[in-house]
């Protein structure tokens, strides 16, 4: 059997401390299935006392994790400290200046300095993984790196921030306000004390630039990502998405075209029939779409210690067995910068729900101004009457370009019969 | 740039047409992904005049696919002849003794000579590739064998014949019966004209036995496999399941225990809440359950050129950059012989269905075969009079063994009172 491959483990908070429980817990199969042991060598975390229900004693303890990335007697320095620079990019760039493998979770830096990290690898001849950096247990790297990589992929989208899906979930299944149910989550621990990082889409985004590389073989471009979250989805919106036939759910959607590449991440309306309307809760999901394979599904939970150290641990066993893979499935200096589609060019169908007031002529105000911006309607559903008081309206479009939809939407907000801003979700059109 | 990987395709039917269709469309994506370009430099199958839609003419024609394994220009040997023996298994016994890589899509040889063929190929240092035997275009052999590599697995379970899935799903839209149903995909093409193979279990028994191997490290056992298929639902077990709330598929089932593995391929009950329920026609699904990822779903087209052809150069992207890991993701002589568990120490729950005799004393007399038998009732549905007649009576049972299930039926369907022999589905408790 060959030697031990040899892992210093930066950071030994919930999943740090998951991956060497793992490695702990099935070292029996690893070995097997890797044809040598998986060792911790070495570790540093902020706090050395701190009890963490792992056995670490046998691997040399650094204070500083630069230091350990540097001189560590290590083959592998897995990083899971995060954040998209400070310490966690430090660490990754001394382990691979010092011609060590690196393995990250880490999506905020691999969304902004993937590229640079993976040429630098590249260049030091020492494999990039991050299996764990988006959709948590799910193996959707390796399954569009390896698994799928005879297709040229069209579409790659999905589910891809647990808290948000589950907010959703809960709005739908209590009918109660975003506000309210972000509190809950927040008090059982699946959001954060600072919810935005999730609710207002950026985290998704981050993995959604990850998925874009590796799926098209393109530059990390996370500045090209059009991000919107879900805050302003209201339970209103949430049941009449359910009456028309949809569920609401943050999605991160990545399509080549002839032009470039669009990526966007924002609440879609998606069909029941979907076989993403169904992914809730914390669950996380992606669908890819290839030319020969047609659509896959990948479903899995998104978070949490123990999915991701399966995945982190994923990487680790591809080292061992030798397997290493450009980090976007093709050779870093072959990456393509892509053009980014602005957001205002995207053609899709829309959801518009207003406030108006019930007196004559209102709709006739409303359609007039879609009309002048050439955007066609596919239905409209007004219920319930208030005389004097202000009703709900809610329209569904043809496809349309953005562009045209935010025009019509100015005209419709500028209207003295329109009481509140009005509310627009996007119909995601998903095979199924 | 390395030289071309060269390949050697046994076979041009739909899947090898397909896949000399993939090479060759996706000819620039799959040389940036593998540092190489794929080449077929050889070609045999049955008639060389037939005109395919794709040009081979670069490559060099064999008439005797052994031949060609044995002697031509290739890294690789595919192997797309199918049959479990005769020239589909000499091909790749001749090109394992060449040294030859091969890549196969053909489960019937891999369920009785895998664990053969393994150590073969591993004595012999070439890679076995087979990611197109067992769900299509899914790539699960790969995410079992590296995306989900560091769980111990515990259950690996799915729905692996398109041709089943499409049947069933066509007898709940239409609420027609089985043999009415199956005629209708014959004509459509999604049946062959002898359906056996695929309606009585065996297709998907033998790629159950395959994920078994490679999910659990051990021996391909088909001959362990318990196989039942789908002829006896009828479309009025259908509309009971969903009266239930189950919906009825047709799943494999491969579980680890203490005391060694239970696989199974039978019809099942499974939750609406569950997934999988919503998985339907052509399409396949295979659910890996891991002690640290938890529960994964992946679904994708099960069969067809394009998903088959995707899967196979899949695993020429790995033999072209390099990637061999074993077959069955450990070293062939680690893999272990596990005890298979008999089918009458499964405990499960029950469907059961009878047409009994609508007279006093019937459902007395049934419920005495189950209490003689310690089975123990969840549910009776009992609808509809026919004085005289016969009217259906809908049992569930709480878990019970399979053995004790089996003496209770064979009571109940002694009974005078009771007039068809009774129908048993197995409910599956899935997590979801």
């Amino acid at each position: 059997m060959k030697p031990p491959l040899k892992i210093a483990l930066a950071g030994l908070g919930t999943v740090g401390a998951g991956v060497a429980k793992l490695i702990e817990t099935n070292a029996d199969v690893l070995s097997r299935r890797c044809g040598r042991a998986l060792a911790i060598t070495a570790v540093s975390a902020k706090n050395r006392g701190k009890n963490r229900g792992i056995d670490v004693s046998g691997a040399r303890w650094f204070d500083d994790a630069v230091e350990m990335a540097r001189s560590a007697d290590a083959d592998v320095v897995v990083e899971l400290i995060g954040g998209s620079d400070g310490i966690a990019k430090q660490v990754c760039d001394a382990a691979i200046a010092a011609r060590r493998h690196v393995v990250t979770a880490n999506k905020a830096m691999l969304a902004l300095h993937g590229t640079a990290l993976a040429r630098a690898a590249e260049s030091a001849g020492v494999a990039l993984g991050y299996e764990a950096s988006v959709a948590g247990g799910i193996p959707i790297i390796h399954a569009l790196r390896e698994g799928l990589a005879a297709n040229n992929l069209s579409r790659v989208y999905g589910i891809l921030n647990g808290t948000c899906n589950y907010i959703l979930t809960e709005m739908r299944h209590t009918k109660r306000e975003f506000a309210d149910v972000l509190r809950e989550a927040q008090a059982l621990g699946y959001a954060e004390a600072d919810p935005s990082f999730d609710v207002d889409g950026i985290d998704a985004a981050h993995k959604l630039a990850v998925l874009t590389a590796v799926a098209f073989g393109c530059e990390v471009n996370f500045g090209g990502v059009y991000i919107e979250g879900i805050r302003h989805v209201s339970a209103q919106d949430i049941a009449y998405a359910g009456e028309l036939g949809y569920r609401i759910k943050l999605l991160g959607i990545a399509r080549r075209t002839e032009q470039g590449v669009e990526q966007r991440v924002h609440p879609c309306m998606v069909e029941l029939q979907s076989s993403i309307a169904h992914v809730d809760g914390v669950y996380n999901a992606v669908v890819a779409e290839g030319d020969f394979v047609g659509r896959t599904v990948f479903q899995g939970r998104g978070a949490g210690a123990g999915p991701t150290a399966s995945a982190v641990v994923a990487d680790l066993i591809d080292i061992a067995r030798g397997h290493t893979a450009p980090a976007f499935a093709v050779p870093a200096a072959a990456l393509v910068r892509l053009p980014a589609l602005a957001m205002d060019r995207h053609v899709g169908a829309y959801y518009i729900r207003l406030m108006v007031l019930d007196r004559p002529g209102v709709i006739a105000d409303v359609t007039a101004a879609l009309r002048d911006e050439e955007v066609s309607l596919e239905s409209m559903l007004q219920r319930g009457r208030s005389p004097g008081g202000a009703v709900p309206v809610v329209l569904t479009t043809h496809a349309t370009e953005e562009a045209a939809m935010k025009r019509a939407l100015a005209r419709i907000a500028a209207l003295n019969t329109v009481v509140e801003p009005p509310r627009m979700i996007r119909i995601e059109p998903l095979e199924h």
